[in-house]
């Protein structure tokens, strides 16, 4: 199969499984777990896997393989660049909404923070996400940035890029592997061991993260379906030869 | 920071963070848990995270570093690529006999086998592993398979070797976190949620396993640290060009 080929197979996949797990995990916290609110109560909660999922994941996604399509070429990297980061900035604001959402219902409901490994995981995903951006924008946009500064952040950006992007997977997983366990095993008729209906849906959406993150992680590593960097434009507000 | 030295400060950071994978989730287990025994009891169970970290996740990242370490190169590659695969069948055989461990805790406790989100996610990272072995050894190592196949597979091979990697890290951790739940919360009188001692001690397992993944992946994805590839010599046991 031709790459090109190959790469638009791999980003109809990416672009279906993303929408696929927004669409999954929207349904599972609207039909199954009573739908939304922001007040506090566990409909509050429910805004946490919506927002997380959409945020940290599928959109952080989407904006990490945005430089691969290659009608994008053609056009100015910093046109490109600008997508990317404000992609990325929507995906960090989508995610800390989301933590908003589960701290406030915590507080409510007199529940402490941060204490299962799944917290955990997910504040520091949200952490290094937060650092990674900052360090993008002053890195590869801002012209105040010392110029060899771009060269030596570049390589970690990329690391730093998919290291979030298993960090994020990891969180979604053991998080509604954990939901499941509390609302099925808490005061449900059909434990989670019975398999139901509810747990068989949220377990699929779980099979989707990790298809849209694999599908991902697969067109960052390929080589081949890089940007090319044969541009002589300047791609950086001020001209700074590095960019992600 | 020289390339090499980087690559022997990474290798010393993913071989200290191994081990220190392989010590805390043993201590957990023995200390914390009560040990080990192959009866059918909880004991049994104990077995399951110790063999799913050392082979699923420690040994089978140190065995796919390894031919990124430098002294190698200048020995002949079919003999690193019979250490790689028998290193990922040692890793493969502690992965069965740790499903073994809570197959049969589950059948004497009649506890219902893979329902939850984990056991997915952990019994397809095991499936997809064994195919990786059983194709990479047909590929790589076997005379009969057809000349085209190996320059097929390595692409597939690389790929699949960084996703199990991934999927490993995300049974491991969402394994952790519902086994916490299980126990603190189960008849603990210090539940999981006012952190104690043991919940402390495992949720830093899982930031080490994270840890540790990230640095493998980290190796793993560095170009400049590929073992050149400039020798002549047979590399196959029937020559092929091709290998991972």
């Amino acid at each position: 199969m031709r790459s090109s080929v190959l790469f638009y197979v791999s980003y109809a996949l990416c672009l279906c499984s993303g929408l696929l797990c927004l669409l999954f995990v929207s349904v599972w916290s609207s039909c199954w777990r009573g739908g939304f609110s922001w007040d506090g109560s566990a409909l509050q909660f429910n805004w946490h896997p919506v927002l997380m999922v959409s945020g940290l994941l599928v959109l952080y996604g989407y904006a990490a393989v945005v430089y691969r399509v290659p009608f994008t070429w053609q056009q100015k990297k910093l046109t490109w660049k600008l997508v990317h980061a404000a992609l990325m900035l929507l995906a960090l604001i989508l995610s800390i909404l989301g933590l908003c959402a589960v701290f406030d219902f915590h507080r409510q409901s007199h529940i402490p923070d941060l204490y299962s490994l799944h917290s955990w995981v997910g504040i520091c995903t949200v952490i290094v996400f937060s650092l990674q951006w900052t360090l993008g924008l002053w890195g590869f946009l801002f012209p105040c940035s010392p110029l060899w500064f771009p060269g030596a952040l570049k390589p970690v950006h990329i690391w730093m890029g998919k290291a979030i992007l298993i960090l994020s997977v990891a969180s979604c997983i053991s998080g509604i592997n954990e939901k499941l366990f509390f609302t099925l095993n808490g005061n449900s008729s059909e434990p989670y061991s019975s398999l139901p209906a509810e747990a068989k849906f949220a377990n699929s959406l779980g099979v989707l993260i990790l298809v849209f993150g694999l599908v991902v992680f697969g067109i960052l590593s390929k080589k081949k379906w890089k940007r090319p960097e044969i541009e002589t434009e300047s791609v950086h507000l001020l001209p700074h030869e590095n960019s992600p």
